[in-house]
């Protein structure tokens, strides 16, 4: 069982993971580059087996679940870093804090093409990697140990992915992630000092300036932060007020795919396909209708070094600057 | 001249460099591995003229600053993400703040031999450069300008080190970094509740359970922590109460020379020379003798990348057990 503990000082939880567990001598040898044939990828359609059976699927009709068929598919983690089954257990360890790996950790795998890239799919397949996140978020919010859910995707070895299979991924925790905490606390703080959502005036700001906005639609902005903390970094921002992912309507889910996918051929394009991490920032899911936070996308190529005055400070060094970032990535296309 | 952001929802600042500015087209190629010859080296005895003048060195008695003759040398970083001249300037633009990067970017060049890893530096050596540090913080504190004083070292490119040739880092800043803040608030809380410290607290029950402890001696005890990010993170911490890295004394820095030697001897063996980042975590240099903090050392081996849920989240998923980590690393030598 993998077990949740907290750092005393700093309230920051980590997974001690006992599935993907691995021992001191698997950290000698540099890791080996996999390259795997679709005979052997797991996320192929005819390997179907070869993963825990399938959570949710778009498939063609008349097609049996866990066969091919599927445009895309849902399973749960086959190395999951915290499981659905057990208890809580919540308990002390003299001065520290620890409890049972409970969550979930499911695998969307994005398109049966084991050679495409995301960012390539056609728009209509590309809308269904959407819905797929807003099910399966809508589904686990009836999970009442669970307090938040977490979509992201992995692109590239450097960026974390062990597969190269296109796959975005979905952790579920059992109790709400420090810096998701952190965000909704400096939200609050702004509203209560001037009754507007912070994320709100970022969008009336960067509408305005434009020095910062790569591109819009009628329902999101996508812009380089003004602090970003890496090169390229950029956010993609609901225009109006919406608190939850899970709240999108259609046509906000379909913009959202439409306008994700122009970010995502963008970097492709201006920096050779670089490795690179997107996150949902959602609120958790026990909440509805905040009016202080706003959901938002942050997409985060993967091009410097976390150093040691990044871990011991907080502080980010960029060395370029997201005016530039944006002009670039506004022109690529 | 860099300029400091403060990302405004989760007041985190950020470095936009312009000392080391990059343009979105030196992303596009994966950065060649540099292999620098003790001729070319601007960290080499005989090259003093191509690294900004010294700020303080170990030196034979009679030679010159500047010259060779050195055993440790301490120099302005030639790419500097903060500039010690100038104003700070805090202003806002909208809803953003920023000022100026004002601070001080140093660099300790630890050794003159190209070829030598601290962690085998003869031991006397090896003081110098706990020396050094302390020295630094000494005079910067005098700054008016700064907050806080960060002295780090970056071993390995994976680690963000630019150059092999051995060397730390020191940043100073104008403002008290999100992380050391956290810290602090982390520490202050426990005390409020319990009238402890809690990095005594932490002493008392590693010493006690002793299966997260490595190695000790008189003044300091190294651990791997109850709830670490990363596979083999070690943390070095004083048995008796100080807040200030700059207020130990001569037989502490010593103490701290001969443990932090041991730890990096003891990672190099287990783990087969890895990359890794040591940070210093001290108080901010304004503050003075704190009841509720505790000076400790960090160590982090870089074996993992940073994904999208780390990122998201602010958990980290750590794949070996501290009581692993450090039964290895104990048995090791």
């Amino acid at each position: 069982m993998p077990e949740l503990r907290k750092d005393p000082v700093l309230g920051r939880w980590v997974i001690i993971s006992t599935e993907r567990a691995k021992r001191p001598k698997d950290f000698k040898a540099a890791p080996e580059k996999k390259v795997v044939s679709p005979k052997s990828c797991p996320f192929c359609p005819g390997n179907e087996a070869a993963t825990p059976p399938e959570i949710f699927a778009y498939r063609t009709e008349g097609t049996e679940p866990n066969t091919p068929g599927w445009t895309l598919r849902v399973i749960s983690n086959k190395f999951p870093a915290l499981l659905i089954e057990g208890d809580i257990n919540r308990h002390g360890e003299g001065i520290y804090d620890r409890m049972n790996g409970i969550g979930a950790h499911e695998v969307i795998i994005e398109t049966p093409d084991h050679e495409a890239d995301l960012a390539d799919l056609e728009l209509s397949h590309f809308k269904n990697v959407i819905y797929a996140y807003q099910q399966r978020i809508k589904d686990l919010k009836n999970d009442p140990r669970l307090r938040y859910v977490m979509i992201f995707k992995n692109f590239g070895a450097a960026a974390g992915a062990s597969l190269e299979h296109s796959h975005s991924q979905l952790i579920a925790t059992p109790v709400v992630p420090k810096r998701v905490t952190e965000e909704m606390d400096g939200a609050r703080r702004y509203f209560e000092y001037r009754d507007r959502c912070i994320f709100c005036d970022i969008v009336v700001q960067e509408t305005k300036d434009r020095k910062r906005l790569i591109s819009e639609n009628n329902s999101y902005i996508l812009i380089c932060p003004f602090a970003p903390r890496f090169p390229f970094e950029t956010w993609i921002l609901p225009r109006s007020h919406m608190s939850n992912f899970e709240e999108a309507t259609e046509q906000q889910l379909d913009d959202l795919a439409s306008i994700l996918k122009d970010c995502l051929m963008r970097i492709k394009k201006a920096l050779n396909i670089p490795p690179y991490n997107y996150i949902i920032h959602t609120t958790p899911i026990t909440l509805k209708g905040i009016e202080f936070y706003h959901f938002h996308l942050e997409i985060i190529p993967v091009l410097t070094h976390i150093a040691g005055f990044e871990w011991g400070t907080g502080f980010y060094i960029n060395p370029t600057g997201p005016e530039e970032s944006a002009s670039y990535l506004k022109n690529i296309l």
